[in-house]
């Protein structure tokens, strides 16, 4: 098996022309719809498969002895592809990292000078070019990974200018931006807490709106309250912001009904929930996005994820990647800690971070391997994508197209 | 940040003259007694560090502004050191693979035709390349991850000649082997089990006690009885091999304190624990080797490593990679599952990965960064070993170096 697929004609340059990528043991597609050859079920696997890739799309996938003529043809060595990863959620845009936190925090000593106050401190110091170095380190490190789409939140700044420059330099970067003004608190609004909500919903929203397609708030006992988290929802909302919403983190609160009541695209977090709030997302079309690298990193009880795949919710898993709670990247491992702690099948964890990632976006147009859709492709070193809750911790991504090209 | 350490001068090739390794933000030694710089603790961290290598050899450890001259130097980015990770326990002769026996566990399917049973069948059926291309990969995937020196076992082919075979395989690639005839009494002496272990004692022990360090034996309900593990030790010993032992991965049993009587390397598993055990191995030089991708895999109970740890039993970690219970060859992970689920801190944790490892197999050689240690080093994309925690399912080797030659 070797680790890089083989080019066997040199014809076309990447992005020219049509390309074959044949000799795939299994291809996930979420498409048993659209895609003849899949076999039926959420992945609508293919087997012996083969996709051709045309610009920035996939414009054919199927069996592969009935793949039609290509300008060239990739090898993918008889190994597993599956769409690339949608991590829809991360905190991406901060100064600093939290080390000695988290090594205090798992060594039973006390470390009082933590939290997201050490962060928004370290990230109003940092230059622009630090703030946007940092970023796109981390995208690429998520890229190596296999994710192919990032969505990242401003809320480490919480200034008017801090928050501008959060999201300024994210749109130059990733494909979806979400402004999280209502982080928390910051220190200087400590007794006057309405008085930030204020801010959040007036001149900050006026100036971060046209960098943000998201609009989030952290509805959780510590930060925001059900009536501060509507009001920044609606003011949100007026300016053309779509809302998401972290909710159920730390404990049960309105933060789910919130987000259903505003058609929120997604509701993150979901670790604690009563039974109102899964009728409310079973009912509706807000995603219930899972985070169990945050549960990992706090040794916290996580998400039942089974419970809601029961209730016919809609699931998505994504890393919450962030210097304080969750600093892990890897798309591979949220779906393996999924399957170990939170009652996901492989396949449903696979689905989860791929076609459940571009349901909590909103889009159609990622998450799959189907005709028309983006070609965000990862080749794994493995004959099956199980491989990736079946092989923990292992680097297993060999090859990443990002919109047709091939980029790893 | 680049990925890859710069090398400043040219004047030497890798393993030739002397090289130092310079601007490593922070270096663990596991060596505060020797290393002058290091700072007090068992990690023996030095802070702005550097390494000297010559041959395959570390020749001086310290602080950088105290380095002597060399004939080259490599940059290591002001990034993390540690010694290669020792990973003391694997089993990677086998033939075929588990992923529809691991899909339907974590499926809730009911999949009867699994087991160790279904292992011995694949590598019984596989010729000797396919074994030796199989180990290749497998040793190969570890290095990539900062394992330097790996340990594995017979134990899949349980008949004189499949087990003489895999361990000659074994020795060809890994310095560690061990004979494991006795992992699991085989189908056709499923009436006569005594019966195998006389084989295992007798014929199958004369054929491959040359080819092998270390003799084990898998003493647990279902496999061996205490008397029965006692005979494989005994007479593994009386062939100059050397005792480790398979003990408490499934439930309480005679296996840890067999172990210490007989003065094994180490105790592995330790999972299901008497208070005697714990005794036992606190007044030993056994080594308790605590595998964690075990539970992982198997959604078991974690061993509590606290619990040895305050007890004074020196404590690895190792991957038990094999394609069964744990499909994983990541220390990296096991390090961040370890400090996640069984009360280690981070920094027991990097030294059981790699002094404790070394300590599992009677090796002072490795594990340690020091002046005379074998320079296997490992440096990381982060600013500290705590980032393996901090950081996990994240790819965060960027570098390696085995006997003094850069592999990656
Ligand atoms: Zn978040
Ligand atoms: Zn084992």
């Amino acid at each position: 098996m070797s680790t890089h697929p083989t080019r066997d004609t040199a014809a076309a340059p990447d992005g020219a022309g049509s390309t074959l990528i044949a000799n795939i043991s299994s291809l996930v597609t979420n498409d048993h719809e659209t895609v003849a050859a899949a076999e039926h079920g959420p992945l609508g696997v293919v087997r012996n498969a083969a996709v051709v890739v045309e610009g920035d799309r996939v414009a054919w996938v199927g069996t592969e002895s009935e793949a039609p003529a290509t300008d060239s043809r990739v090898d993918a060595g008889g190994r597993a592809m599956l769409p690339g990863f949608v991590d829809s959620h991360s905190h991406l845009l901060f100064g600093g990292d939290r080390t000695e936190e988290f090594a205090a925090r798992m060594s039973g000593r006390p470390y009082t000078a933590g939290g997201i106050r050490t962060t928004v401190e370290a990230t109003r110091a940092a230059d622009d070019a630090e703030l946007a170095a940092n970023l796109a380190r981390h995208v690429r490190e998520a890229l190596r990974q296999g994710t192919t789409t990032l969505e990242t939140k401003s809320g480490y700044g919480l200034t008017v200018e801090d928050e501008v420059r959060a999201l300024r330099i994210a749109a130059d970067q990733v494909d979806e931006t979400t402004y999280l003004g209502a982080h928390v608190v910051p220190p200087e609004y400590a007794s006057d807490p309405d008085g930030y909500v204020d801010l959040v919903t007036g001149p900050m929203l006026d100036a971060c709106a046209r960098h943000a397609r998201w609009v989030d708030v952290f509805c959780e006992r510590g930060a925001f309250d059900g009536d501060q988290a509507r009001a920044v929802l609606a003011a949100g909302v007026a300016r053309g912001l779509v809302p998401r919403v972290h909710a159920g983190q730390l404990g049960p609160g309105p933060g789910v009904r919130l987000a259903v009541e505003f058609d929120a695209a997604s509701a993150d977090h979901c670790t604690h929930l009563s039974d109102e709030d899964v009728d409310a997302l079973a009912g509706s079309r807000t995603v219930a996005t899972l985070l169990p690298g945050c549960e990992f990193s706090t040794r916290s009880p996580y998400p039942d994820a089974r419970r809601l795949l029961d209730a016919k919710v809609t699931v998505a898993l994504s890393t919450d990647c962030n210097p304080g709670s969750s600093y892990t990247s890897s798309m591979p491992f949220c779906v393996a800690v999924a399957v170990r702690e939170m009652g996901m099948t492989p396949d449903e964890a696979v689905w989860a971070a791929t076609a459940g990632g571009a349901a909590a976006l909103r889009r159609i147009d990622i998450g799959r391997v189907t005709p028309g859709a983006r070609a965000d492709l990862v080749l794994l070193d493995a004959p099956s994508h199980v491989h990736l809750a079946y092989r923990p911790g292992v680097p297993l991504v060999a090859a990443v197209w990002q919109r047709g090209e091939r980029v790893l």
